[in-house]
């Protein structure tokens, strides 16, 4: 049985909106709970934001259990928090269907970035199809986007094509490895060599390290490169002890400025419109066509007294929609 | 690159359609291709075929591998042969990326029923995504039941949601267990153990297979049964040597007079009915939304541009397909 869904705006989405302005962590636990669980009122809420994003950079963070994932976006947070930017992070579990509070990561997390109001972490599942998750993720975007963070942070295990496909929506994708991890670590680093934009080798300081770098610098190398592509930089970094996490920094602010240089950012911007709008269709037409709505059961009974066929029905629903 | 599509028919669709009712066997694989690759003009003859449909009984099996389904499968196609019913066998295979022609068990199975013309044996997988199998065994089944087979078998692996949604589209499904395979089977048994219409204990003569009798037995008398609910059988079979497999046959046909009697049938043609209308509609519409269509850009653009918010401009398109 689902829980209660809460109302996304207490008094009105205009002071829902004001609220997400301030970033003020209620006002976004709310909305993005809505988001997550696809409360009723949340389109609204969306409808409403949308004109206000377009302006954080969105980066992806993904790589193999144990590659020490979170530390290093904790570390990131600080710089960025240090260059004086405000950062989301949104770690997103596809296998989880633990909804709505923190994960262990995050209660550590919590501890390193605790208290500072420039800083919002959450992390985001969903029961269901992966195509729920992926949605939510884009809708989780747009309302941290809209709360004016600099940087949304996504963070996701990568291992198969779900997360893939999670973590392509972000402006610059870092794909982290660590040294030691077998090969496992490799079949995960050529599924994800073609959407890294920075490579991260973590816990550089382990043995191994260097033939890490030294392979990752290999199957780049090996890869068809374009001209005028993006030179996919590789940065070793301690995260533990913050070594490499400013020049990864400087990397990502470098890629964010070479896509805006080249078109890259309009051009994955116009992507995840597209996402958006095919699956804002998609939605509207299974949410009319269903039992008990309109002229859909009289369609169905057709169908199985093989009066009409199914595409032929489906056509008529559509065009009267 | 996809390979290039067979043309669905020859001559003409009235041609493949007397050709797939007289059962012609090359007539049938072009078909099942068409159907399989979504061939331009599939659409076509499956809404000619359509009002031939609804008169096969669908049979689904499924079980973990090396419970032997593939050959009960086959002794349970003997069995309805010597009944004097004609039967089709779609073998599906969710993870595999084959196509179009015998995977190990069918050649195996060939050896023991090749040569009749009452028997059509035939593997079916789709590249991508699973809703494409769900369809693709939809339109199959179309295709088969036209034919005038009086029985279609679905076979699949069943370990995920993915094939128990698959199997779900059958008037009778069949769950193989095995003795001593261990706990992954008792997972497996939890997950099918609402789906099952029949379950089926093969390798009988194993040891162990009283327990797993009785181990089914228990699970069935603890699940919730509503009044007037089909009680489900439990048949043991040694299918190496055809044991049981009359008896399995005979709970298959009770099955589906019960399901007649009761609405049963009619309730599942109606749910498979609503699927495919849905699915059409789905594809339809996202066939329309895509880049260089119509108005398509021009929304996109708008989103982009914080003019229009996704799903304002999602049904816009929607209203003007």
């Amino acid at each position: 049985m689902p829980a209660p869904t809460p109302a996304v705006a207490a008094p009105s989405i205009e002071e829902t909106v004001t609220r997400l302005r301030r970033r003020e962590a209620g006002a976004l636990a709310r909305a993005l709970t809505a988001v997550e669980r696809r409360a009723p009122g949340v389109d609204d809420l969306l409808a409403r934001l949308h004109p206000d994003t377009g302006r954080a950079h969105v980066l992806g963070v993904t790589g193999p259990a144990g590659s020490g994932k979170s530390t290093l976006v904790t570390r990131l947070t600080q710089q960025y928090r240090a260059r004086g930017r405000t950062v989301a992070v949104l770690a997103v579990d596809p296998s989880s269907t633990y909804s709505g509070g923190a994960i262990l990561g995050d209660r550590i997390r919590m501890s390193d970035l605790s208290g500072d109001a420039g800083v919002y972490i959450r992390s985001l599942a969903t029961r269901g199809a992966m195509g729920g998750l992926s949605r939510a993720v884009l809708d989780g975007i747009t309302v941290l986007d809209a709360a004016g963070f600099d940087a949304v942070v996504l963070e996701t295990v990568g291992v198969g094509q779900a997360e893939v496909d999670v973590i392509s929506v972000a402006h610059t994708v870092l794909v982290v490895s660590v040294p030691g991890l077998g090969d496992d670590v490799q079949a995960i680093k050529a599924g994800l060599l073609e959407i890294a934009d920075v490579h991260v080798v973590n816990k550089a300081d382990r043995p191994g390290a260097d033939q890490t770098y030294a392979e990752l610098r290999d199957m780049l190398r090996l890869s068809h490169r374009r001209p005028r592509q993006w030179n996919v930089p590789i940065v070793r970094t301690t995260s533990t002890r913050g070594e490499g996490v400013a020049e990864l920094a400087d990397e990502c602010d470098t890629h964010l400025a070479w896509l805006d240089e080249h078109g890259g950012r309009a051009e994955r911007e116009r992507r995840n419109a597209a996402t958006r709008v095919r699956w804002a269709a998609e939605e509207l037409v299974l949410d009319r066509l269903r039992p008990g709505h309109g002229a859909f059961d009289a369609h169905v009974d057709a169908v199985v007294a093989r009066t009409i066929d199914p595409r032929a029905a489906a056509a008529e629903l559509v065009h009267h929609l």
